[in-house]
């Protein structure tokens, strides 16, 4: 039998066993860089400061609270990560893993690629959360960055470290500013932990920063959206505004939400993705026959404003799940595998548009 | 504007608004045909009849009291299709998703094809759940497979549909038995709901009946497994068994286990599958270490095997997530993301294994 790599690796770093018993030092994340915030100010894990907004309805204002497409950049040598965690809500959705609800996501650069390293696992009860993310490393200087859940408000967050390691700030590892709408399919349900929504996949495979402004269920072309597209900073902004409103306040409102925004942001490249066509419609003649008219309805509308307006693009099929029903949890949401699926088409079309405006 | 599908097919089909209203039938889906139990007898819901093995280890007999991999086959022309069933436990996990846990999931089959249907969303809190899994389809008789929960014992399972339409048992649609024992990768941590473990989709893809004896970091070439298979009848094994024992348990017990079952099946298939290389080993050398050495063991032990018996497999990689480092939900536990990369390359080599023997 071969010699093993395991107990060799025991003798020869005899500081592991300490390591795992040494004091833990934890600082605030308040204090390090939180990156993909919408707009500036506002409390610290929250993606937009919803006070500036009190026209949005109440569950977009719990929404938005919410610290979906947020991280948490830093440096460490630390040989393990840490994290205690507050998060407001009790209950668990059906549809998400409780990772992605309320969990945390670490990802390492590794060769200049970011590398998943290990994710903190929330309590099934309560709401006060510690977890080890990622221990047993080496202590080279590594940056760090770490996803804040999908599905829950953070009332604080600390990060653990070796007492005698390094814990800094890192710069914002993204360039340029994405802002995306949507619905919860932009939210993240139902990717498995939050680094794994298509936004914060687009961010990691472009290296630039998706503002993540999906709310689940509620994204029917609202003038409190426009309002807050027109009033961030974005290089380009991407829309999955069909997935959630009536094919009747698709007709209606999305010329007036494409005006609003025109007025702050008169040549940003307005990149609108179709909706995926629904698994819940297999069968489901109702829901299929509806789904179809969302779609027709508003590739109707965006056929009109491409003819008027050079930087708006549709993209169709926007969500392509594939051929064989299998890559939703509930028929709506895509899974990794959905997002994955729907990257394979999304990224080269989006990457190629937004290279147009020197966003590259 | 087009004319819409929806309010034409609203106004064409009148009767399904009182569908809605009317008044729905429930079955004891005990008294339906319910496909991949391991062994006859025993509660109509669990895979195995836990009674007769009382060596098994607390953590297992509560593991094998799950429905997990069992399917209810029934043919029906309902234009709804609901349920009402109950769970036992309470406190969801936090690497699937509830609909995994403790949810149904419906298929369809359509033109030779299992199509998904819809799922049973259960309730987050509580252990007695109600949905409507599906409605307003057409009234063709339909052959349905609903998939059972894979973390919870099943206490109650009745199957709604309209009071007018005809519900029945149908014969069980996979042929062979190919019987998988495993680590909670078989089991199906973390498959977004219960269709898509490994297991239910080599199921559907195969048209062969794949039993799943998963258990959750259970698997460690216990005795009791060894017991099980050898009392199972089965035209092939399918062995998880490299995921959640040590390096030394590999050494001591590979041996054993197998010459246990060869005492019953002394020429049945025995493919076994490497373990896959965990993601939680990214950056924890030590994880790395203790993983390399258990595949390395695994691998050892399997070339001895494979020299004394022409009826042993060994696939190696077994489990293939790709290297993007992307398809799991915590390191450990491939996503749907991570089963469709491993069928990928596991389902033609199982499929060309298994006609060597007559399994097509």
């Amino acid at each position: 039998m071969k010699k093993l790599i395991y107990p060799l690796l025991c003798l020869l770093m005899p500081a592991m066993a300490a390591v795992e018993k040494a004091p833990v030092k934890y600082t605030d994340a308040a204090n390090l860089t939180i990156v993909n915030k919408a707009q500036p100010g506002g409390p610290a894990f929250q993606r937009i400061d919803v006070a500036r907004y009190p026209e949005l309805t109440p569950m977009v204002t719990k929404y938005y609270r919410y610290s979906t497409g947020l991280a948490v950049a830093f440096r460490t040598d630390s040989r393990s990560i840490r994290a205690r965690w507050r998060t407001v809500n009790k209950l668990p959705g059906a549809n998400t893993t409780l990772i992605a609800q309320r969990g945390l996501d670490l990802y390492i650069r590794r060769s200049g690629k970011w590398v998943f390293a290990g994710v903190g696992v929330p309590k099934n009860a309560g709401t006060e959360h510690e977890a080890i993310i990622v221990e047993h490393m080496d202590t080279t200087m590594k940056e760090c960055l770490l996803y804040l859940p999908l599905y829950d408000e953070i009332a604080g967050l600390e990060i653990g470290t070796d007492e005698s390691a390094l814990l800094e700030a890192a710069p914002d590892p993204f360039r340029h500013r994405i802002v995306v709408i949507g619905s919860s399919i932009t939210h993240g349900s139902s990717a498995s932990r939050p680094g794994m929504t298509y936004t914060a996949r687009l961010g990691r495979t472009l290296g630039f920063g998706f503002i993540n402004l999906g709310a689940s269920g509620q994204c029917k072309l609202d003038a409190f959206f426009a309002r807050i597209a027109a009033e961030t900073r974005a290089d380009a902004f991407l829309f999955d505004v069909f997935s959630n409103p009536s094919p009747q306040q698709i007709g209606e409102r999305l010329e007036p939400f494409v005006r609003r925004i025109r007025e702050s942001h008169p040549t940003t490249p307005l990149i609108f993705i179709q909706t995926a066509v629904r698994e819940s419609g297999n069968f489901d003649l109702r829901k299929r026959a509806f789904e179809a008219d969302k779609r027709a309805i508003a590739r109707e509308g965006m056929q009109k404003l491409l003819k008027t307006d050079p930087n708006i693009y549709f993209i169709e099929p926007g969500m392509d799940l594939g051929d064989d029903h299998e890559a939703t949890v509930d028929g709506v949401h895509p899974t990794d595998l959905g997002f994955e699926r729907m990257l394979n088409q999304l990224t080269p079309r989006i990457a190629r548009i937004l290279k147009k405006y020197g966003v590259e």
